[in-house]
């Protein structure tokens, strides 16, 4: 990391960019109320720290070895007297602010009229954000994988009534990725892209997402840590896209005997990364509890602990629906979910905003 | 499992039980308003259900193959029309009931002083009950073991000081009883007696314990599945002890990397036990977070998931603490958590009504 | 699944598989001595059985449930009096055959020099297959992501020393692919691919992968299920792809405390997959144990336990690697590890042959 | 600890373990062949070490923060020139030597005549130690409980079968405690205690079976890391009984999905654990594998990894037995996993010998 002196100048920040270009690392360039800083990105094993040190303008250059710095709060309060939470604006929305925002809608897009249907009681019940699966990771290969699999056609048509009924209903629309051949196409129509659990890894994909500077959804994977969760994320900024919302949905179940519910929702990763980054945080419910009756319980949890925000599955029909038909609520279920979480954020806001 | 008729005599009931223990097996009568049922406690593939059927006042005979059935609320529905939660009375709290109960006090009891000076923040903070620890489960035998560690004498006199300071302000007492040895000496001193998480699979322990017949708060093993949680609470059903207070304090943490809190708090766990048993669930934050910044948010999402309490670690002076000193809050962190959780649980009851 | 009659002829044959296209589904087909049986690719619920039952050749159609069954032996016994062993050969290598298979080489190609050294080293020790990393999934964008990372010329010239190495010293090579950028360009340099952990969700860089129709090193996610890495497994063989080596290379670790290795080897998956699917498995020791004095206790474990060959990471000067410098051992001490894994297949083997 | 000058006098050494007691700490006095060491038992941080260091023949006193030392190759380094392993005879069977050894018998003892059959068979295919459970660690309340479960009565006369077996075939004994009251009577009976790995934690439980002085198998509990299970073994030690035989035994599997065998059998435990302590490892495959047909596997992976011996299930008829019937092993399966085990450690010795 380089911190400029307070009186340093353009050029002089200029010229420190170069000079970190020539080795063949990137600069993220963050300047705040108190100084500018110069985040390097790639290796700095390779950098001669001592030698930027003497540059103009320079007050200190050192390296920092955590495998997330762009994201961290510890490093945002070097350039600005309070690292904030970062809140990302899509159309009205403002995701990470005072407000609850809710993202719902059908695990898979099945029709137009299944889509419409059900953004519409979507819209009704409180929802801001229109979800809709057309690229389905599935476990496996034998099983519907969502109408993207229909070929470009068919990927297109559903994008498009994806697109139609958020303009109708008044709300953003965002799906999911999985594969690097779908990212042009799907950001033609959405206005934030999911990267789904098991694509959390995927360092070569969410680097292409992340440079089409669209809000980014992403997922943590069942089997990830919090610090590797926070150092993939690290990826995406460093391409410059700090429009990160950062969404936990269940790691991995323990213990022998018969399972409750589908995944453990670590509800204790909210309030934690929170502490560290100033990303904001979601929860999905619908994965983690794989069961209907939990989603409630999930989601007024995850609001407790602090969650802006949630991504829940809504059907107007889930025993018909086609993917995760037991894990999906009806709009009237959502409605009272949408009620509950706002009493449960009421209640314990202050202390929230004395954090 | 046997269902009696409607009409049957108590002679006949009587009978039954007679014919049960021929067996080697001990039978658990419950009597409803719909009918009385039998339960089986033992190996019941010792049974032959074909003879059974045919006694006087039998109507059916079966085997019931979950490895809980005492405390499940299927079994409980066939003799009462609404198998409802059981609420289990202490003093005058009553734990399982319409208001949350709050247990809380040092994790270890220092002095009489200490003890004192925390019982009385405790409950000027709306606590309900006084915890402190006698006998410390520790992961080294070179750490202070709790004053129990001093002798029957030492002992004696903490859990005399739990007494007295509970009588003072009003609350009932629970302490942990680690070992067989100290069951007779904590039961008299004590209203609840606490097994711990690392105790949970003590099937010889926990046995020990029910015959006292005192209410007893079971924590859930850190690698326990559900399942087994429920199975090994049996045994203490089975010994005609029905004041359980079921306790999740968190699962062993997953994922690769820096740790940032002690142990996964498996907040699903709780209206997923609440769904299988009438036994009453609270949640134990302070070992689930192991950092005092977390327990606040833990807290309020663990009665958002619909717990009926909770088992909180205060000190007056953490950072002076003998044990666990670094997740422990204070009294006045602990009012602001109460107020919260109450407004929390104001926020989700409705639907909590309802279930 | 459709199964032909004995005497079904080849038209027929056709006929079933123009059938099943109708319905959007792919078939795969498998002549063996006893019948031919075609397999549904896609989604089955779509497939009117009953209406497949009475088309000329048909003896039976019926749906399969299990997520994977293209790569299972039970599947495969139902044309071939025994479901054997795939043996997969790349050169002279044979893969899954009777003899050991080792796959050496560094974790990271970080010069011609460098790699020559090792390969010659490799060979030298017993090695037959060699391995070096050129595409690094990396956990920290900070850290150096290999030679692949500096543009199409960096990746084009390590590709290109790793043929000529391969070559030079007369072993087939193999790399890693990371993302679907890559998948063109590594297909033209190696005789296998490998696709690392992080990666094994992908489905659709392992599809993309498949259809290079080149033999392929899968490994299993360090999250993931046996079920779950042979669901994934069976994406690639629904693309006609039977030449995959799947390969276990330590799961998470569980448990509070130290690390004594960086993931858990489940080295009873060997033996659990090898029961369920005829494709080869074999072990990387070098990143299930994270510390190189651990790597030939691993390894011997791992043939005891019946894979057919380890891919172990090699460095003449371990110390000063780039990547994983902790975990690679040194030519010398992998000739000590080939010797003594070979005692013990000959220990086991008498007992595997009958299995 | 403490470590005395060369040329300290016994009486010296006295002095210095009365100076400790006044603290309310044990010493642990190990004499060897370089000098005296005096390992402190007991909370150190009470302790005034620069006290400790003007005493008459201390060289030097400090304290040590691991919470394992007395079993630490480490610390027994500092007064044995080589910490070599420990070998603990029980007859005439050197456990931790050069020859594997292999303990055996039925899950649960049923009858005389069964115990006496599997006896003979076990002692025929080279067992050197009969393993018999009598109280048997269960999930259900109503499942079978061992004959224990009948009373003392019932116990003694199983425990008197289990001795008589024993030397009818000349191999020494060996059963499981699982609770207090059960240790003055089986140490009565038995050559070694075991302890399941359900008790792993009890720490009352193992102080008291280790004041016995007899040795002592320890399981690992299937949710304990590596340093819980030495820190706990440390427990029986500080009671000065370093006759502990340490077993693995699986823990707790990971992953969605259907299950291929009961636990991982986490085989990188075997060498990570020896190169800490000098105390023996063994396995046990039959828990970890719940299935009859990889018991094999498991066993040679164990050696292969450096076991010294295993402990595995055995039983004439396993589709009868009344516990675990599908993991246990006939007599002649088990002799050809000896032949094979033998074969295995030979291959491997040679490095395991140079460790």
């Amino acid at each position: 990391m380089i911190i400029m002196k307070s009186e340093a100048t353009k050029e002089e920040v200029a010229s420190v960019v170069k000079e970190i270009k020539k080795y063949g690392l990137r600069a993220d360039v963050s300047r705040g109320a108190y100084r500018t800083v110069i985040g390097l990105v790639g290796d700095e094993s390779k950098i001669p720290f001592s030698r930027f040190e003497i540059l103009p303008g320079v007050k200190e250059a050192f390296m920092v070895e955590t495998p997330y710095k762009l994201i961290s709060r510890e490093y945002a309060s070097t350039w600005e007297p309070e690292a904030e939470n970062r809140v990302i604006n899509v159309g009205d929305i403002r995701i990470g602010g005072e407000e609850l925002v809710f993202i719902a809608g059908p695990c898979a897009v099945e029709s137009r009229e299944q889509l419409f249907r059900i953004a519409e009681g979507v819209k009704k019940a409180g929802g801001h954000i229109l979800r809709g699966g057309i690229f389905k990771p599935r476990t496996s290969v034998h099983s519907f994988q969502g109408l993207g699999a229909n070929g470009k056609e068919g990927a297109e048509e559903a994008l498009h009534w994806l697109r139609e009924a958020g303009d109708t209903f008044g709300m953003p629309v965002i799906t999911e990725i999985r594969g690097e051949s779908q990212v042009d196409l799907v950001s033609e129509y959405v206005d934030i892209i999911q990267i789904g659990a098991r694509n959390m890894y995927d360092q070569d994909l969410i680097t292409r997402v992340a440079r089409k500077k669209k809000p980014i959804l992403y997922k943590r994977h069942f089997g990830a840590g919090i610090e590797e969760f926070l150092s993939f994320t690290e990826y995406m900024v460093a391409e410059d896209n700090k429009d990160i919302i950062l969404c936990e949905r269940g790691i991995l179940p323990l213990g022998k005997g018969k399972s409750y519910f589908r995944y453990t929702l670590d509800v204790a990763a909210v309030p934690a990364i929170k502490r560290e980054t100033y990303l904001p945080v979601i929860v999905d419910p619908s994965h983690a509890a794989g069961r209907r009756d939990l989603v409630y319980d999930l989601s007024c949890a995850s609001i407790a602990a602090g969650a802006c925000g949630l991504i829940v599955e809504v059907h107007d029909n889930p025993v018909e629906a086609l993917v995760d038909g037991q894990q999906q609520i009806t709009p009237d279920e959502f409605e009272e979910l949408v009620v509950a979480c706002r009493g449960v954020h009421d209640a314990v806001k202050n202390r929230r905003n004395r954090d």
